[in-house]
């Protein structure tokens, strides 16, 4: 049976792209309302695996999902990352100069600000999702409407793509992360050098510097760090690392024992192959 | 002539409460439609200082304030921390029973999702903003409809509070800065024992321990941490750091010395006194 891959949106969404970019063309995704469901399905078995955007080259970090990292039993097997490229979208007999309104999510028609500002006569519409905005564009079925989605959510809804790669800027890039309900077994054939854990620090003075030091003394690169409010300490935090190296490494091994001196909480969300640029 | 404060929303905003709490009721606020705006008028000198706010205790950071400190010639002069305390408001003859609608920010209806849910036959409806919200349950004028936001926003537009302080967790706070055109004078009578800057850093291993570091060495408290994508280099990030003493202190001015030998770019967003909690 073919495995089962939540994502959040509708079809079309780049979640879903990023699903088949990973799992290979014929899986089977399955699409949720919201993160938490997708989040929900996987640590239920719903479905075999999620996929979730983490961070944005642009944008920056998608925090609603290290907050449901930290709420939900799952562990990150994998990770995509995948170039966005956004297209304006319209019904099959569209010109440009027939556009009027522009739908899609704030995020999209930010990034796409310059090639917007030249279409003078159009106003953009805020939209919840990407996809969504090519559905809707499709269900009102005027030439007035476009979208901006990604080129697989035109094929979709049978739209055309009245000008492609309209991004500001081309070094757009989206990173997601696999979920399963287990980690990936200990010994197993994928080479694991990337570990992602969240932690809490003791009451010390300069404790996030002694904990970078546990990686830093060890040479274990710190690919990211990420601070979040602690729930019920106002202006305290909670900070999810991303280093490089694996479970299996000593070094690393010896860098969590230590961290685990300075930090009152730290649970590791998963050791997994690094995605390629 | 009073001073001019501008901040983002309709008047009954949180952002017009925390100026007003900062500089005493009779200051004169300017409402913006926009973050970016609010910004551009102080550097145009259009409002003396603008008000925006920079993280909340249960949502985090509001990181396109973070970008826009760095993108604008603007100085942080002072901070205040307010207490969020969300109300149900509606048509002055309205009871409980008779809400069907519930309008507010996403943020603050997800603030009071415990009380919502016991609001059995009321269906929440997301708005862009919480003042909006009410200012367009004053509008619509019917018993039906109800908003969540501040008190103010309750007598300014002539609505009744059904229920006050509806928020699931009490300890709920937003953390605004005040800006200027120029930084604070480095003489005054103002006590300033908080620095907040940003950098990036130089392509050196474990850099970012070396970083604070800095200020770990000199027993300088790191307050914050927050990172940023930086523009054109995907996975490479701007940090924003808050840490505890004065531009007049030695010690600090040896560590931001020292940051200059491991950071390829940085800049003093400023030096204020920190606001009480």
């Amino acid at each position: 049976m073919a495995k089962k891959v939540g994502f959040q949106g509708v079809p079309g969404a780049y979640s879903e792209i990023a699903a088949r970019t990973f799992f290979g063309p014929s899986v089977n995704t399955v699409a949720f309302k919201t993160f938490a469901e997708v989040f929900n399905a996987v640590s239920k078995g719903v479905v075999n695996s999620g996929i979730l955007p983490l961070e944005n080259s642009l944008a920056g970090s998608i925090h609603q999902n290290y907050d449901l990292l930290l709420k939900h039993k799952v562990a990150i097997i994998g990770e995509i990352k995948l170039r966005v490229s956004h297209n304006l979208i319209a019904h099959p007999q569209a010109k440009l100069s027939d556009i009027l309104h522009i739908y899609s999510h704030p995020q999209a028609l930010a990034q796409c600000s310059l090639f917007i500002k030249k279409m003078r006569q159009s106003e953009e519409v805020p939209y919840f999702d990407t996809a969504g905005s090519a559905q809707f564009v499709k269900e009102t079925n005027l030439k007035q409407n476009a979208a901006i989605a990604s080129a697989q959510a035109a094929k979709l809804y049978g739209l055309k793509i009245l000008k492609a790669g309209i991004e500001d800027d081309k070094k757009n890039y989206t990173r997601f992360a696999v979920i399963n309900k287990k980690p990936l077994a200990a010994k197993g054939n994928a080479a694991r050098n990337k570990i992602s854990l969240v932690f809490a620090l003791k009451n010390i003075p300069g404790g996030l510097h002694k904990a970078l030091g546990a990686f830093a003394s060890r040479d274990i690169d710190l690919l990211k760090i990420e601070s979040r409010p602690l729930a019920g300490s106002p202006w305290k935090y909670l900070f999810y690392l991303d280093v490089k190296g694996s479970l299996g490494d000593e070094p690393c091994r010896k860098a969590l024992k230590h961290l685990s001196e300075i930090a009152k909480f730290q649970r590791i969300l998963g050791c997994y192959p690094i995605a390629r640029d």
